[in-house]
């Protein structure tokens, strides 16, 4: 019954689902699970490497998570090419903010600009939604930092603790249990390391099978940066 | 034999229905339900909380209630990201009013605009409608304050007190049997809280669970003003 | 077999008909009865009001009669989403006539203007017919008062007295008794309630269940007006 | 079998047939009869009114017969609504030819130039071709009086006399018995009533039950006019 | 199986045969015969008249046989308001050719140019290819008396005596034995004569029943002109 | 199976096949066969005349082969129609490269940008890839004579001797036994002939079933220039 | 099941997969295996000749293995009419990189570009995926020297040594054991040379069945160069 509905953006069910939105979002649970948490004094971004290969280039460019500007970086969850055409439109939305405006672009705004450009992919016809989920951290002055979870059907929300991917379900229970506010950069990948051990299902939870991003505050300076983070 | 007709928003069935456009509101009929009061000087909006983790923002945006311009909010049930495009939509055109005409947007004007643009994704091809309804809460010159329903077909009406979203039926009769004119706010409040709690279904509202926005006017000034309201 | 041929505008069935007309047209069935009347000096236009709550805020905007223009209302029935549409349309006629020609709009170049652009709703792809059909009620120095029919097809043609709506059958055969061309304006208001009775099937025909407006003429200045009549 | 290629107008059946310009025929062929003869002095154009009711306005507009310009007039049966479209057209045409070169359109121009435009919708997708015949008669100073018949496919033949609409194959046949060329208008019109009593099956033909329009030319000064005709 | 791939002009065969084309040639096969024959000094064109009615005007425009400009005159077979589109297109290519160069088109251009918009209906989606057949008869400074066949494809081909339409198989059969190379006008009269004379089945050819147009030149000036001839 | 993806050009089978593409080849497979040599001094096409008639017009324009430019000609095996539209376009590429840059176009320039303008048609819904394979001779400044084979996917690839339509097998199992490298044209010509008459299975290869054109250069000048070749 | 989401590019299957991507892929795992390694000093990149035929010209143009500019080179795997439009857009983003900047394109710009380009080719109606894989070797200034492996689907990675095509399976697990990094050029060969034997299945590996170009750069003067290798 269901499949009479299952293939147009453009055709509702009767109970009202758009089910090629859902089956984008299956697309995201196939993926490696990324984990975000607020932190003390900035928000760490976690993420399983999912193609490991002695032959890889180890030094080459991010699997999961990416820059977006100075205060702003994402982790990705779904089809990695899905996910880099619409984090090159998030460069080119904080880019064109910066240069309109000569200040960093809030990071609500440029969340909510790029959630209404995936929705535009789940009503028009000839189409499809995007097959990506993102976790977005940043940081501004009206907000502070913030993380936000953008899903394939242009929702988004914001959260202290947030997971996406494979195992999000048991990630979010996890964190449900573990995460509790103003954690330190070193508790906080602790907690980060524990629920991808999980989620992953490995024994030992080597350096390469994780990648992980500390957006964080210059104390004196207040200036926001990112580091690579090593286990 | 339903089934023949309700894939496009282009077909009207034999007994001259649009099943997509009904549908669509069922996906309305799934989200968390909003209420909208007239009172003694002002309009009251409550809606339900769907999304409940410890895990969320509670600073975050709001879930439901938007505030389109000085003197309009809206509550909305249906698609975030759908009711996202059309919070936008309402914005620019208040915006553009106020920029041309230097003075508010009657609120009229506003929910015919954004209900016209609406009736065209029930009749276009490659399209489908927006999954989503609102209650508009405002206040100009004409009209004094005024409460709409607009649905994902394009229709719309001033009402006294309105329900929309997963309980409306209930919601609908229990209002017709509390509501009366006139209601001074703390008796509107009660009135909401009442409906709300059945719908709901909980023994007791707590008030992360509820939102509520309170459209008034300064009595001296005259000057339209909105203020989140608490339990 | 009709099957085959019933869900585009754009496909003639083998005995020439266009069905989704035809079921656009069904929907126009659904709505509430209106029935127009030529007067001795104008005409009366009454209407079944359909949504009947005591939530429904009464000054309100008219639910089936709308002015066009300062001598022209049209009543509707049908879906009220794609009525406000062309009622814009018309508007926007009858205002670019004015701004053109610095005089009213001739009642029947309006009405066919609009006819027009339903007529291509019926042949284009990608769309469906409106599901809506107009009286008009209109004067001009041309022809006088005169009350047109527009249907979804795109067909109109002028009476004396005419239904459409979900009774039109019956409210016709009872007009064919009992209306005579020159009537006062109490003998039309009364031959108008006695044909709602009967259609609306009630037994005390109150003011909240009808909507009725004349349009009519100054005695000395010949002004067209328009008055909201009540029972 | 024939099934397979009826629904558009971009596919050719294996007979090479297009099913969907037949069909449109068919929607020709339910409307009233339209007849035209040649007259010693012209061309006279009857048709049968198909829609009759005490309550129609019969002052009103023509049903079926219509004037393009002055020297042109066109009878219809099939779809008016898309009967209106065409004729407004052929306006346009007679109008843009009058202002280009001050002189009146040559008939068989107008009549090739809307020719070819229903063609257009015979062969592109997207498209219905256009429910209607005409019967153009017109005078010019190259061939002098001249009657066409104008088909949905595009087909247009010049007539000594000729007939459309319901009972078209009847009325040839009762025309080829009894058309004479060089008939005075009183011969011409008793053939033509001769004919509409029979195809209409009508012991009686009243004279609200016809429409007659004569396309003549003033003996002296050469300029042509049309006149409406009753029984 | 053929029934797959046979409802499009954008979809081969699995045996790379394009059905819709072969459909269309099937519409050229339903028409009147048309046959044209090189002379010793021009090209003789006959067809058969279809439809024959004494309610005809026989002083109309030709129905097979039309002239494209003053040195190249067409016969054609199949969908008649196909082919008027395609013979004003052929005017206009002729009228731009004479306007840019001051000079007649050569013969073989124009049927390519045509042969090319042709193909294109064949290869678009949203199109059905034309129904109709050609003969050019033409004659330039170049290649002298021309006789070309285009077809529905596209295709076109230079002959010595060719036949389109219902009959032509057996009419090219004919052909073969009949005709002889530098024929007088008289000669290839009568074997047009009898070609048609077979392919119509009818024991007398009459004058009415047959068209013939004869392309010349004059001996002293060598302009090329066409003449109407009769039996 | 394979039928559920063999009717558009946009739809890969699960194998990764094009069926369209194969099927257009096809139609190129019904085509009569041609034939392509490197000689010592120059390139030999030949290939067989499929329509035979004593009607059809000798002198006319040829049936396989085609000139592009001074210095490169074509053979040509499937849907005429479809050839000549690309014929045209190579010939315009030919001539804007002339006029840009003053030179004649590198033969593999042109090769290459017609097999680009080919492979659109086998990516973009709406559109059937050409039914029509190649065969290019030419000779450049910078590689000297060159004989590419250019297919209806867009491929291409150069060859000594090569062989298109509906033997191209068994003509090429041929070739690969009597083709060498420095042929004398006369030696060619022989090959030519020898394969013809075994695809063409006839017994003698006479003059009016073949043709045949020579692309050379003159041992003085250096100049190329085409001449076409009997038996 | 699965052919239901099977057909297009915008269709997302319940699992979130998309098939026609993975079609595209099959047409990539047809053709022959092309393998990169990094060197001591460069990049080598080896390719099977899948088409051999003594008519073949040798001289010709690439099959596999094409020079994008002066510092990057590709291997292609799929459909080579898709590989050349690619090829050349890639060329025209290389180039008008150094006519605007003057300087080379940073190797992960142009693959990045190229793969956003075909990441468009899978998410918009009426359109399929590009059929082809490539491995872009190339060095530039921020980097040094890269292998890129880009996917149908839009996806690429970084890799110290990779094979596309047939086999790339066997490839890859003998790259596995058989690569280190740091080889010498001699070695890589005789590595490249091992895998492709394997994967071809043939004794003797010999020239004519092996493309192979090195990418290395002038130890003094540091310019990146290619170069043909043979066996």
């Amino acid at each position: 019954m269901a499949r009479r509905y299952d293939s147009r953006t453009t055709t509702f069910s009767p109970e009202g689902r758009l089910f090629q939105v859902e089956y984008a979002l299956e697309s995201v649970n196939h993926a490696g699970t990324c984990i975000g948490l607020h932190t003390e004094n900035g928000i760490l971004l976690a993420s399983e490497k999912k193609i490991m290969s002695k032959l890889l280039e180890q030094s080459s460019t991010p699997e999961k998570l990416w820059k977006i500007d100075q205060h702003i970086v994402a982790a990705i969850a779904g089809l990695n090419a899905d996910a880099m055409i619409l984090i090159n439109f998030a460069r080119v939305i904080a880019g064109r903010y910066r240069a309109r405006y000569g200040t960093l672009i809030p990071v609500e705004n440029l969340v909510q600009e790029l959630s209404d450009h995936k929705q535009g992919y789940t009503q028009f016809g000839g189409l499809r939604p995007y097959g990506v989920a993102f976790l977005f951290a940043g940081c501004d002055g009206r907000n502070g930092f913030q993380l936000y979870h953008s899903e394939p059907s242009g929702n988004y929300s914001a959260w202290k603790a947030a997971a996406i991917g494979a195992s999000h379900q048991a990630a979010r229970s996890m964190l449900k249990t573990d995460f509790t506010e103003g954690l330190s950069i070193d508790e906080a990948k602790s907690v980060a390391c524990k629920v991808l051990q999980k989620t992953m299902d490995c024994v030992n939870l080597t350096s390469d099978k994780v990648e992980m991003f500390y957006l964080t505050r210059n104390k004196d300076t207040g200036e926001v940066f990112t580091q690579t983070l090593s286990l």
